[in-house]
């Protein structure tokens, strides 16, 4: 008779489940916690062995202050993770994060992994090298509300030691679909990996990382997410066949080569 | 037959009129437009010669549309001015400042003046020294909104060219009432040269600027505003004799003095 | 019976001693030398008390040579000092401007004021606040050949020694007669005392020095300049009231403001 | 019956195709453009199919403009590149490439990839470790001209938007035939591939690329070239045999191990 | 019938009393304590009103510690104030140091000002601009001892939340009588006012100030000390007229003069 | 009939050779110099072929010039390695390494390796990452002891052109045996590799390098050390399956994790 493997955690937040990175999670963080708590808004099927299943709209306080009931860590992947109208931004990812990190410390969760995105930076040039230290240029109301969330976590740190990593996610898909996920791609291993380094780093204060893979050209320097210990394994090299050698520069006012959040720039709903 | 002198602007909105430095700025800045357009959410008063008065929620995003009609120039002073809860908060501040900027924007109004806070670097030492280009700590729900309108105008000026500066003030009372304040103290004179220099330079792009007189001891380097040509003519000295030499140190662990932000450090809503 | 005071120098050369800031050191620098010896391309009058005349083309190698004799000290003011085409501009400040340093180094002269300019950093925008450790953005053929004069200069220090301060100066005109040189103007009196204060501060190596005024707008840091003991006394402020607070944004697309070499960039005698 | 493949470009210009690297160039370059346009001012054989052969003096700007027609790149490797006479660098490197970038202009031309080199900083110490954005230390005329060319090349993209690459060539030979050359070693191999990518990617501004092998010591941090993709796969590891462990320190005061310039420091052939 | 004014302090340690600033001290700093209590190896004459008097070596541990008995704040000047051999300067200045530090913490006393020393510094070259937080450069063993002082109070700080004010004293005498002096001058009032600010301030954490008047030349930049609130009313500008305007350069290699140090860089007792 | 191969050095001093990491380099240090003086105030059993056994204490000063006879390069890692008494550090670090100094200059000793250690930057935070040019935080008695060592070493380059590499040891055990030994770690390999780098490099000025493997979690940029060419090959990762993912974070008020110093800072022997 075998017995199952003790795990790290006893129960592992995960919100957003539902949504692209949020299935990927779902397959690939079991081995840490017995229990992963999955919450989205929208319908996650049914609950495997070690989940567990929570419908949730993040901007009812209630609901979520319900949902960090004997939580060790969360990963906040929720609210809308693309262009979208003020408002709804809004409620999803301003209301709804502060929702979360009341709930977070009130529960007396420990730590926070915070999806933020590159887009907090997509109005740096394609030609710059920045890293956490520099003001954020968000690229629209996405990023703008991930900067939001980025100065909470700082809030809740500096103010009740609550630590949380901010993940700037470059592109996180099965592999690059233009030129400029060549440089920003994250694989799906290389996300998990960095946040295994962020969940189980025995120290991380507020820390801010890139999410990126170990692509050849690179925008980002992550000297202050040091610590973590987190190595790339993937790189878009392997995609580069798919973008041969070409002479087609863009143009030269075409915004979105100009600067690193690419087409997120253009996709503002209010200046159809 | 005497003529009225000719004035520079048109009209001039100012936005949070009913406050402690809306009052005051009604006042002064008479001779910078024919008409200066008072809004708050409290009663004002009766117009004088050369004001309009409209009474108006910020968090309501028709009347902010209506408020932009035939305005130059905006002093954004509106909103909640001091640690409230959240949801107050992000309506006054968050939905309010972007109904402003989007109104703005629709409006081709050119530029705003943007009363952040201090407080987006609260929780910076009272050893430390620092400048604009350093990450924002807010100190509290009332920081955090000023960091977004921060984020928030730096997007509106990346991507429409809508020029912003942003004065994080410091302390601006009749005189400075503690310590702390001997630091933080902005005179009302120097305030109203800030903005003097802040509406009337040429060219401000998205500039960040401290506001501060030119008090002994100094928290603040306001190298990346030197294009606006401010140079303060008060200073907290006069007041001294106020707060006698003293060897009351404070508490090591006091973080009222620790810390850049003070007291503020201590009111969130949520901890009583 | 009286005695003419003894002077520090035996003999200063200054170089264009025709042009419109020569005229005015021809007067002003009399007491820091027996002899000044004037040299420019174009006639300068007879020789007055303490003067030597020696017209001369900078771009004939001989003729240089011929003029650093007995020279202990050289301000080199002689070339071009505006836009020109690049043949003429390589002549006069490329070649010319080697064939000084030649001829310095051969007859053992310790030190060297050029006249640079703020052109070789005229590429920046008027919102940025730079100092001389920050890469070079020439804004014409003049700039780049002011380029080339700071970097042949930081050789000769790095190779023989031999001291050169480098000033970038400013607008150096009897007042400021537009708004940019609001920012820039340097006074006759002030440059008078940065060139006393580099000529005679007992060690300078090669150093970079903005020429300015204390102007109460400021797009330049003189920081690597401080050994100097410079102290501007004038300001561009007396001359505020001949640029009265104005509504005029300029557009948000027009290069001589965005820029901090103003209408410079327009210049290029390529571009008709 | 099999045809050939469709290259990148149509047309490339590689000047000083005769020298050193620009033969090694000529041999390697071919599959990224259907017509090589070799140039320089010695002869270079007969011209190989997609080859163009036209052979031309630099300062001649005639001629220079007569090469750039139909031309999609430059490789901009002419001119002189070893310590010369001022006169001849004058003419070969400084009107050179002004030739060059006068001619890239008007042609239209998008792209310049130029061959500088490090003796820009020449005069750092061996135990420095520097940037692009660090001030450029010549140590010699080539240098000087070298510095030349990247502000001309700065300003051309400022200005007019032309995109330009400098590479800081390091030591560029088959393999290292000094201790120096161990540090500053370059490969054949890495040469092409970051002329690959700085020809090839998408948006490259004006970009200061060090050109060097990824060798155990180094005094060169290419952060600001990151986003050029280029990684080097050579070491001068493999010659380290060469040069064993010794116990052979140089002299206190040897300033060809001194500074990074090495040996070219005592060549200017104005002090034989 | 008149009372004596309450003053802030009961009891103040000065060190060093009877070296040349501690007898300025002695008369300057009555008004802040009760009681001055002042200690030297060297007799001190007779204690004054409001003076005790303990003749002490500081590397005796247990007359230390006898000494900062019921003491508030320790002005701690004394040890070897000038270059020495190193035992002697060991003996005085580092055991005597720690000792001070060691019975600092255990009689529980709050804050310490150190005379630290601009020797800590003096190989940085008379052409830098140097702040607090870049590495020192010491410029013998009298400097190194210093460098020592600054690092144990530092640790006392970190480990404990003992306060220091570490003072880099420029050269406080009654007037320059050097060029040299020109640049490094600290006038005894601003002396004084320097250690009152840092008596006085209500927070210091570690902080390092240059101690240093309002010289027209400057080496030093004080931001790291903003928050002290110190502004040096005084200048050298006041005795320029004793080093009038030179030619005499000094040799290209003359270390005295190539070095802030000065003439110390030539005393090491060890190098007769 | 073989011959033995010839060594790079005649005679390298290795002092504290009885030490932990001294008896790992008697042995694999012997390819470098025909002869290995041997030196530590304990017995180190009997010299071997091509060593030389001299027992000695480093405050002894006139042992210690004794010790130099004839000595071309030195690793000086002798003196007290873990927090101890400050008196007995004194004497064994401070006056020792002086003594070892003074030997070396007036022996016109060439280079000295300084077994300096990463406590003398124990202070900053684990979530820091930092630089050698960064100001140091000494942990305990022992590093500021270090700290003294660095100063010492600093001032012979400059005065004396005496080269030092001081190395900023980690954690060099045969395995980590903590959690932050998997930062810290330096395996003896790469140890001794990074001797062979600071012994063997043609220049090193006076160089700080941090010592430490290829750790995946890093705190420590040797940045300012690129010259050396040392690469480290081992790395802490094959040890991390000793120190599995854990829920157990360390309380938020845990010194001992906050602090780069880790236990080293409860060490003090004055806190028991």
């Amino acid at each position: 008779m075998s017995t199952a493997p003790i795990k790290p955690f006893k129960r592992i937040l995960l919100t957003g489940a539902a949504g692209g990175l949020g299935k990927i999670l779902r397959e690939r963080i079991k081995p840490w916690a017995d229990i992963i708590r999955l919450s989205d808004i929208s319908p996650m099927g049914d609950a495997q062995e070690g989940e567990e299943i929570v419908q949730c709209d993040l901007s009812n306080k209630a609901a979520v202050h319900e949902l960090m009931k004997d939580v060790d860590v969360v990963l906040h992947f929720g609210g809308i993770s693309t262009e979208n109208n003020f408002e709804a931004i809004m409620a999803a990812n301003i209301q709804g994060t502060y929702n979360i990190y009341e709930a977070v410390h009130l529960a007396k969760v420990k730590r926070v992994i915070f999806a933020s995105s590159n887009h907090v930076v997509g109005y740096y040039k394609t030609t710059d090298y920045i890293d956490a230290s520099m003001p954020t240029r968000p690229d629209g109301m996405y990023g703008i509300s991930k900067c939001f969330g980025e100065s909470l976590s700082r809030y809740y740190y500096d103010r009740f030691g609550l630590e949380t990593v901010c993940i700037r996610i470059g592109s996180s898909f099965p592999e690059p679909i233009n030129k400029r996920m060549m440089v920003t791609y994250l694989s799906y291993n290389d996300l998990v990996e960095l946040l295994r380094c962020a969940v189980f780093a025995p120290r991380v204060g507020h820390t801010i990382s890139f999410g990126v893979s170990n692509n050849p050209a690179s925008w980002w320097d992550n000297r202050y997410a040091a610590h973590l210990g987190f190595q790339a394994k993937d790189s878009s090299t392997v995609f580069a066949h798919k973008f041969p050698d070409s002479s087609d520069y863009p143009a030269a006012d075409d915004i979105t080569t100009i600067y690193q959040g690419g087409g997120f720039l253009l996709t503002g709903p209010q200046y159809k």
